[in-house]
């Protein structure tokens, strides 16, 4: 059957393309750029691409959503002209701009992108952790003075962090900074001990208690109603002066402005935001200048060929989801992320 | 018995101090600042302590040299005055500095500090290539202006690092950067399989038909005949455009010029260099503004702690010495380090 697609960025009114009674439609919310590698897919049903102007006209009629820009928050004010949905599949793990009343009390299943950005994540998190212990930002402010000043830096063997969010993500940070020689724990919903990966668990609840033991604080839980602003001026008052927080979860976990005060007051040594309340963060954020803060665009997981792996993700899901076959990442959209096998 | 103490920074005329017959003399080559915690040497050793102008002085009758200011090139103008000197220990691990025909030609026993700054560096080469990979340099310039960019990271998982000198250093080195997820493999002095920290170890004489394989190449190797000047233009020809080169061993075995030109030409990406081939690096060298290069001051293994670690190490020897014992740490003075065990 030959594909028939349809570009709905350039107009509000849509045109409905009828392929076939056995083709689905799909609808693919994208910005200025299309995703790449979605010719099989188009082989198979009738694709809509659209930005967030013509996502009503879209979904109306589609039996799927692909959320392919993942950071737009067009859905809920389209919701309205979903008429028979069925399945919203999203290129993110964080499923929090998809996931409103609407969405949540509706039988339309949610997916995401479980699994493609672990390993890129927690390689930057080392990085940054490896950033603060060796000097490396001010190693690049003396360069650019051509200034020669030795300094000893910190060794990161034996040093203790803790990881906020025990899933995908949380678990592949873990082990890498295991390897790496980092004794690490973790915090999740539930306290457990002889985790394969964290070791120890402590239950969010009692974070604050644990928060002065770690070195390194790195939050990347998903955003729920519960770990919204979880990381404020009491949370920042229990970490160590030398700790440090690195922030790859979403930016909406940390009060921006608690954060901000305890950095000045020297309730902890330093930051490495990736993510942020508002992105891209306001030029007149003070983040922005910070001394031992280190700002990066919201890329930690997005490794030289991302885009082409979050549509095989999206790829893989489809022909089940063509087959009948169970989905794979199916979000649990009371807790809002993939629950993990017990 | 009390301890005799001289300090002969500040005169050039040295005073002999007679503790007692079976108490040997230690001078000690520093700069400004003492070596800490000496006070369990200080029981047993008349030490005299002196800066490169006394040295000479010092030497005299002295019956070892502790080498605490490691950079110092002044043993070998003093040697003359080195009457019954059997032992010399450096604070360092290479000990380029001391190896002159002087020394190598005599019966002083030579030790160095190998092990101390083994696993420091190794989380300092991670940490360069992290900043590489996930574009830190660059996220740090960007964050100056306020600006957000998001782009695209590289991951190291899976990359290719060759690490040229397989002492303790470059072993630590392999370790951490395989459990970090790279594929190391290793250059030394004999081609062999089966390395337990490096897997393939290729013979540095065929390094150059070998480079063109790896993205990051390291070159820990001990200053000597053989490795002054390795990495020339040749070598740098050899590596691929994307590769990144980093020094953590000495700066002379490298042709400083031909780098330049190297980078310059876009032979290679980027270089990491804790050292050079003059110290502190001139301010008119073109490598501190040269994009992609990042320029630290020799100070790679030196941890919060390392001076304390370096005194340990000497009076470890020093024990051993006064008992009899055999020292650790004996440099092959034929050779330039100390042997791997075989």
């Amino acid at each position: 059957m030959a594909p028939r697609i349809v570009d709905n960025h350039t107009t509000d009114s849509y045109r409905v393309n009828v392929i076939g009674t056995d083709s689905p439609v799909l609808a693919v919310l994208c910005g200025d750029k299309h995703p790449p590698d979605m010719h099989s897919i188009e082989q198979a049903a009738e694709v809509r691409y659209t930005g967030a102007d013509g996502l009503a006209g879209a979904l109306a009629g589609a039996d799927a959503l692909f959320v392919y820009d993942f950071l737009s928050t067009a859905v809920p004010g389209a919701w309205h002209a979903a008429d028979r949905l069925r399945w919203l599949h999203i290129a993110s793990a964080g499923v929090d701009p998809v996931l409103f009343p609407g969405l949540v009390d509706s039988d339309v299943v949610l997916t995401n992108s479980r699994g493609v950005f672990d390993d890129s994540i927690a390689e930057y998190v080392l990085g940054v952790i490896l950033t603060f212990a060796k000097g490396i930002a001010r190693s690049l402010d003396l360069q650019r003075e051509n200034r020669w000043l030795h300094r000893e830096s910190e060794r990161i063997q034996g040093k203790r962090a803790i990881v906020v969010g025990t899933g995908p993500i949380g678990r592949s940070i873990a082990r890498l900074l295991r390897a790496a020689g980092l004794r690490v724990s973790g915090a999740g919903r539930r306290a457990r001990e002889d985790d394969p990966d964290f070791g120890t668990v402590h239950a969010s609840g009692t974070l604050a208690g644990h928060l002065p033991e770690f070195d390194y604080v790195v939050a990347v839980a998903p955003l729920t109603e519960q770990t919204k602003g979880m990381f404020d001026a009491a949370a920042f008052a229990a970490m160590k002066p030398s700790a440090r927080f690195v922030n790859v979860g979403r930016g909406e976990l940390v009060v921006t402005g608690d954060l901000v005060t305890a950095l000045r007051d020297g309730q902890l040594a330093g930051a490495a935001l990736d993510v942020f309340e508002t992105e891209p963060l306001p030029t007149d954020s003070p983040l922005w200048t910070m001394s031992e803060v280190l700002v990066s665009p919201h890329m930690s997981g997005d490794f030289v060929g991302w885009r082409n792996t979050l549509v095989e993700v999206f790829a893989d899901n489809f022909q089940r989801w063509r087959e009948g076959q169970p989905l794979r990442n199916v979000v649990d959209k009371s807790l809002g992320y993939v629950p993990s096998a017990p």
